[in-house]
């Protein structure tokens, strides 16, 4: 194995109705002024937030409210976040959504006690040396934004999208509720287990060496999220599915299942860049060009793409010809992904083909114009990143 | 899944010469004035405690240190270095060793604030409200206390050995290199490998309906342990086998493999006052009892059994008669403890029968004299106990 820090000190507190505790938890972390961070109009329908704001009276916490979170959150509403805490005095942040909502609030922690601009932590200006303490109710099965030290936020004047990673981003506590997510919409559902499946593929497609308990714990993961994710599709209320599903969400951007290697991150980079440019769903930008993604690099690691086959979807391993292995278990995440709803190619997304301008600019800005490759089972550069995306086009 | 709680928030830092790092972490979380707090003789030979103390220097750490650590530790060695904290004014424990070590910092740490008697918290009289802060650098792959709420210690006098389980015996970090595991005595590396496996398997082994994804893990886990365990037994300088060992040492008992299930416990407990009464090495004592305790409980849940055997030990599982799979997969695990030469009776862990009497006095206190049962899978009485004791001792 190789040296690794694993550091996760989120509480995790989940199960049935346990949003009822927030209010208590808030105040074990210390907090008196809570700004309850949301969405759009769901939280308010179907009775969370109600239940939030009876919570923090019972505990009679002090609290502002603050909507309005989209999808691949913006930066602007993050600025007005930062500015009604100071006004409000606001000592805790809450977070009650998917991961947008938690990455903006995260966003949010970091610039109130920061001088300059938020934009700076994300654009590598600045690095971040205090933030408000946070927790979270989360409402989707996805980003595991709810454990995890990362925030992706999209500055929307220039369409760029940048994630900031920091230990600061570490929520205080998780309060997940299976129940909350029997109402996602199936799209939204198909996402969110693309999602999951890829924070550990993108770590585990990736060099590292012998690592076999992460591996293995990747592959249960992997299997289970396989197993059950079809379940949560075709029976949405069914608590079981969406159990395991949710708390596999957690552990797959925890950093478990990528201990001891050193990470690939490709797809997840390659996929900013689709979102940032056409404020599509995360997950299925991910689904839209993993399959162009993995046979442009399968042939680095052969051996590993087989064994994926084999210990995950239960494929023979061909010893003799193992690349048939291998091609076999990218066919078979494509035709998962396509069982789920979610689109196998960039026009399946966009509903028609990009154009040759708009991923050339995809390829130049995934590279920071010039200033990074990404990747790690193969290094990928302006040229590669526009390569896949043209085997994605089609 | 059922409700649960998840909190590991100790900081894993792992891999080749990591506890070079001991200062600056200590100064990270505010110490000044050290308690190095370790074992025997072979921490000074080995020339760790000197790199500890060298590295402490560096970061201007002053420091006292405290030895002689047993295993199974003394209630009496506790209630020394309490002592010896209060008079230095130390203000941040490290424990330097194997689970006894850490066991015996925890208590400390527990008890320097403390008015009363510490052996309070684990005779159940006192609950614990604060702790200084401890971390540590691990030199043993058993006990998983590197990152675990549990500290176990014996009261002499009696041989009475009682656990204590609070948050506040969350070390703050710890620092595992394997290399340090490298001149362990063979018994000691098969004690903790028992030790390992029966963390999860006491957790595995009991009710709580579908948690796929933490059963996953937990074969994911046991599989890893089996495969690298003979490869550490028979070449203990392979870094790599060290490594996958001492890391699905600690996940084994930072509770990632039963969230959702509600926990047997029994064999640890049982095993408890072996140990106890005999001052035998606890992985021995788990590995002389274990067989006794699963034939006395399979037939609770044969299915359970029954998938142990097909899905760690890799047996076709019988579903005509799944009974026949679940006793080969007793059979496979007890031949698997043997093989790494552990007993598999109590006459080949104590050399001799036990007398009736000794299983009589084991059995009434392990029930803390009446006052509880033990067991999940099946609840355990006074007499079941015996029972299973009977068992082992042939």
């Amino acid at each position: 194995m190789n040296n690794f820090e694993f550091y996760s000190p989120t509480k995790v507190i989940f199960g049935k109705d346990v949003e009822q505790q927030v209010g208590a938890e808030i105040k074990k972390w210390g907090g008196n002024k809570v700004l309850v961070h949301y969405g759009g109009s769901s939280a308010k329908q179907s009775g969370l937030l109600d239940r939030v704001e009876a919570a923090l009276k019972e505990e009679n916490l002090k609290y502002v409210l603050l909507g309005g979170v989209e999808p691949n959150p913006r930066i602007s509403l993050v600025r007005a976040g930062i500015d009604l805490c100071r006004k409000e005095n606001v000592d805790f942040i809450l977070a009650v959504g998917g991961g947008s909502v938690l990455d903006s609030a995260k966003a949010i922690a970091l610039g109130v006690p920061y001088e300059g601009d938020v934009w700076d932590f994300y654009d590598r200006k600045a690095s971040p040396s205090e933030a408000l303490p946070h927790g979270n109710i989360i409402t989707l099965a996805a980003t595991g934004s709810e454990t995890s030290s990362s925030s992706v936020i999209t500055k929307e004047e220039n369409g760029l999208k940048r994630g900031c990673n920091t230990e600061l981003n570490r929520p205080k506590f998780t309060l997940m509720n299976p129940e909350l997510l029997y109402t996602l919409p199936p799209y939204q559902t198909a996402c969110g287990i693309v999602d999951i499946m890829m924070h550990t593929l993108d770590r585990y497609f990736s060099p590292g060496g012998i690592n076999e308990i992460t591996d293995r714990i990747a592959e249960a993961l992997l299997q289970t999220v396989i197993q059950y994710g079809t379940v949560c599709m075709k029976d949405p209320y069914n608590y079981e599915a969406r159990s395991e599903i949710f708390w596999a969400g957690s552990l797959s951007h925890n950093h478990l299942t990528g201990l001891g290697r050193m990470g690939d991150w490709a797809v997840h980079q390659m996929e900013h860049e689709l979102s940032g440019m056409f404020d599509v769903a995360h997950g299925a930008g991910l689904s839209a060009i993993w399959e162009a993604w993995a046979l442009y690099v399968y042939k680095e690691d052969i051996m590993r793409f087989a064994r994926y086959g084999a210990n995950v979807w239960k494929l023979n391993l061909n010893y003799e010809n193992p690349e048939e292995t291998a091609l076999a278990a990218i066919q078979a995440t494509k035709d998962y992904f396509s069982s789920l709803g979610m689109p196998i190619s960039i026009p399946q997304l966009l509903g028609k083909k990009a154009t040759d301008e708009e991923m050339r600019e995809m390829a130049v800005k995934c590279t920071f114009f010039g200033k990074r490759t990404i990747g790690g089972i193969k290094i990928l550069g302006e040229e590669d990143i526009y390569n896949i995306y043209q085997g994605a086009n089609k």
